[in-house]
This record gives C-alpha cells, sequence and structure tokens, in this order.
C-alpha cells in the first residue's frame, strides 16, 4: 500500500493525496484576498490548518476592531483548506455555506483561525472554525464558525 | 408629531432618527475594511442598504473569482447598516451571528449586496441579503444571507 | 422530446420526473413524525412546497406556544420535498443543513411553512421557508428558515 | 455573600439562581412537544443540558431513521435549557436561531443531544448541542447545532 489511501495516525483521516501541504500552500498563494488582508497560513494538518492575519487600520468596522468579513474571510479559508487537505490531487474545494456566531469584539493586534474537519464525507465535509482575537498575550474566543465544503471531484484547483 | 417615531410610508418600518442616512454614512466611512475592498455605499432607505464593491485581483480566491469573504463582509456589513438605519441616534450596531449559502460562483466585475430588515425587533433586528454578480450586463445571484443584528441602546456609534 | 427534462412554464424550473407529484405525496406518507405532529401536505409544484399543522397541546414549548421543534420539523420537511420535486424518479433526498431564525411567538391556531427552491443545483438545492402562524384569521410571519438539500442520485427513495 | 451570583467550580458559569435545577425541569416538563416525543431531560448542571429520545417509528423521516425535525427539536430544547440555567429566577428564555449540520444517518435506537453554552452574554447565550445517534452499543455523532438563545428578563417563565 503506498501513500495515497494511507490512514494517518495522528487525525484519523484519510489522507488521499501525499502532498497535500504543497498543494493547499499553492491554492492559497493564488487567493488574492488573504494577501490583501495580509493572512498567513501559519499551519496544516490532516483535517486541521490555521490562519492569523495582524491588525491593521485597513481590517476595520466602525469601532476601530477587527470587522467581522475579516473573521468570516480567514475562517472561511480555514474551513475550505481544512477541507482540501483531506481531498485527492485532481479535486477542487468550494465553500457551500457558512454560518458564524460572533462572540465578543475582536479587538486585539492578532486574529488566528482555527478549523478542523468535523465530518468528512466523499462529497461534503463539514467543518469548525474557532477565532480567537490576540491581545496583551491573552487570547479571547471571539468568533464560532459551523461551515460546509464540497470537493468537485476531478476539477482540479489550478488558475484557470 | 415630529419626523420621531413617525412611520415611513414606503417601507413600513417606524424611523426613531430622522438623521439616519448621515449617521450611517459615517459609521460607513469609518470601517476601514469597507475602504480597503474598494466597497461602496450605493443607497440606503429605513431598512434597506446596498453595497456594490468592483473586480480586483485583490479580492480573489484561488480560482480568480470574488473571495466568499469579500461576498460576507459586503452581506455582513450591508445587513448591519441595513438594521441601523431603523436605531436611534445613541445606539450602537452589532453582528450577533450570520449564515451566507454561496448559489453560483461569483465570477464578474462587480458584487452588489442588497440588504433588507424582516423582523424589527427592539433589541435584535433580523436581515437578508442577496448578493449579485455583474458580468457583461447580466446579473447573477450568487448568495443569499440571513443575519441577526443586535442593537446596543444608548451606546453611540462613535470613533473610540 | 418527452414530459422528463421538459421546462416548467410557471416556475421556471426543469422537472425530471413527471411523476413527481406521487413521489413526493409517497415520500411524505413514510414520515412517521408528520402524522405524529399532525402535518398535512397542503399543495406542492415544481419547487415548491407548502405544509400545515393545526395546534395542539402536544406540539407546544413552556409558554403554550408552537415549539420550535416543530416549526423546524415542518419548514425541513418542505424544503426538502421542495427540491425533492425537482429530482428524478431514482433519486433520494437528504437535508445537509439548515438555519432557522425564529421572528414571532408562534402563537395561534395553525402553523404553515411554505418553501420554495432559490438554486436548484445537480447535486446540491438551496431552499428557502418562510413559516407562518395564524390567529384569528390573520397570518404572522414567525420564522425563516435557510436550507441545503442534497440529491442522492440513482438511490431511490424507497422504503427499507 | 449568598449562592446567588456565586461562581459554579465545575464549570465556570456563574450561577444567578440556585433553584435552577427545578427551575429547568418545570419549564421542560411544560413543553408538551417534549412529551409527544417521547423526550427525557437526563442531566442538567450550569451551563449544560442532556435531553435523550429513544426511537419510535412516529419520529421518523422516510427512510425509517430519525426524522431531522427530532434532532432539531431535541438540540434546540437543550440549548435553550442549557442557557437557561444561567438565567435568573425571573427570567424566560428565547431560542433567537439555530443551525444544524446534519453528519450521518440518525438510525438507531435512541438520539441523544448534549448541549453546552459556549458564550455567556447578559442578552444573548451562544449555545453548541451534538447529537450521537446510539446504535448496538455504538454512538454516532450524528448533528452538530449552534444556537442564539435570549433571555428576556423579568418575564418569569411560567405557564399563562
Amino acid at each position: 500500500m503506498g501513500l495515497y489511501g494511507q490512514m494517518n495516525n495522528k487525525t484519523g483521516f484519510e489522507l488521499r493525496d501525499a502532498d497535500y501541504q504543497r498543494r493547499v500552500r499553492d491554492s492559497f498563494a493564488r487567493q488574492g484576498l488573504m494577501a490583501h488582508l495580509g493572512a498567513e497560513l501559519v499551519s496544516l494538518e490532516p483535517g486541521g490548518v490555521v490562519i492569523r492575519v495582524p491588525f491593521r487600520g485597513e481590517l476595520t468596522q466602525q469601532h476601530g476592531f477587527f470587522h467581522a468579513g475579516v473573521t468570516g474571510a480567514i475562517a472561511d479559508s480555514a474551513c475550505g483548506y481544512a477541507a482540501f487537505t483531506l481531498m485527492g490531487a485532481e479535486d477542487s474545494v468550494l465553500t457551500v455555506e457558512y454560518k458564524m456566531n460572533l462572540l465578543a469584539p475582536a479587538d486585539g493586534e492578532e486574529l488566528v483561525a482555527k478549523a478542523r474537519v468535523v465530518r468528512s464525507g466523499k462529497t461534503l465535509k463539514v467543518c469548525m472554525a474557532d477565532v480567537f482575537v490576540k491581545k496583551s498575550g491573552m487570547e479571547n474566543h471571539c468568533a464560532t464558525v459551523l461551515a460546509t465544503i464540497m470537493c468537485l471531484a476531478g476539477k482540479a484547483d489550478r488558475p484557470r
């Protein structure tokens, strides 16, 4: 048995593409919005992705905190890529829908979205993301996201 | 009977602040993210707001279409400000949660979010937004959003 | 060209199974919960379904109104069957997720859920339902639902 | 310092009503729907509630599994009562909205909803519930719910 289809021991998810790290990083790098927001892919593992974005005045809502749109954008990307880690080399990823509850004002120096796959179906993967805002060394849980991500089999996620 | 509390004939919503247009525009202008995305407040009326954003490479996901984070950001702002039109001069607006379904790829030259208040409670207002992408003169319905917006009474929405 | 695949003029949806009415009614009749709640299929057309349930003490929450679980149950069934009207004779229907906002207390003699398909993709169909409570001849809009429904192709919706 | 307002050591939530157990059980007992579904309140602690319902043919969807409406109903009640444990003696509880993702067919002998408060604000409490279906001694995670619950201060949750 080769690398494809082998079980990942740490997370329990089956890995269909041994080269998932490069595939996810390449796709992330093509997202113009992530660069425009200053977001970085912090870490990735099978079924899990962390994205962070440092504070800038360009990312605010009217009270000077991170705008919920930034929270939603990095949570959406984190969920989508958490699902994408488990897809095949020739698959493409699509967000079907997400729902976000804002738990506290996103007041801080950095926003971190931690996403994980909750259920990995063949076509649909359900993901959750928790978003934390860091301020003076403290992390505050400021949002939680529940997302449905779709695998488009055989439509490779390459630049058009 | 003065302007405050009078019924708006067109939309059926009660207006608590006659100067809501200026109040919403001022708040929108303080959202750093809207400027950073290039979003504009197209129109506002009691209980309804339209926001548009022209296409730029800085707003894309990996296939070169508008990123769902942009769709979510303008839909969230449109819902929040649709609710804010109905609030009092000394109130502040807060997004409690939203859920977005992506209906079609946001492939086009411009994204337009049209939000309206569906139920205007004293503390909570439920809003919906439909997002359309314009391409070659056609509008395609690419997302729909259902949001819960909160009125923070007596905490005026001013810069900190 | 036969009935299959012909465009339905009234709703604009393509009908893949001319016998959809019987197929939906048969499936509804197999839902033990609908009978247990006293719910009825009021009407169905391509992409649209209406379900009603009369008030009974067995359907209440703690204040004596319809329980949100009843609202959710008939809205979910209405959305699922609205999507199912557009599926093929050998397909099965599955709710992926739904989100419901409660707009007003469901205080009345009857609850009516009106669902329609908003976007009909091959695999996924996005539906909305509005739920109204009738009291003394008045209809009050008490809930709104946004749902994602999946088509399981080739897994006919028959009793096991 | 009396019992009111004291911190609950196990869960970290502040308890505003020492008699919350009786208050929640009384309210649950008034929900006609819970009895009609055969649902039981299994356990409750500050910020957490578990509700179970045994399988019956009256609770099914068209394939003979638990209907999503049952899953939603017990998850909604569990979230609402998890929030209600943290409210005051004179408060009433209201579901603002919930979103449910169905993760697997609810095929089994019993459905169990485990809800917990994720963020306890004064007016709004955000709750999550995971729903499991038990079959032949195994528990399968079949749904996850994210809910917003409102505290109506001073409107005691008594029969009308």
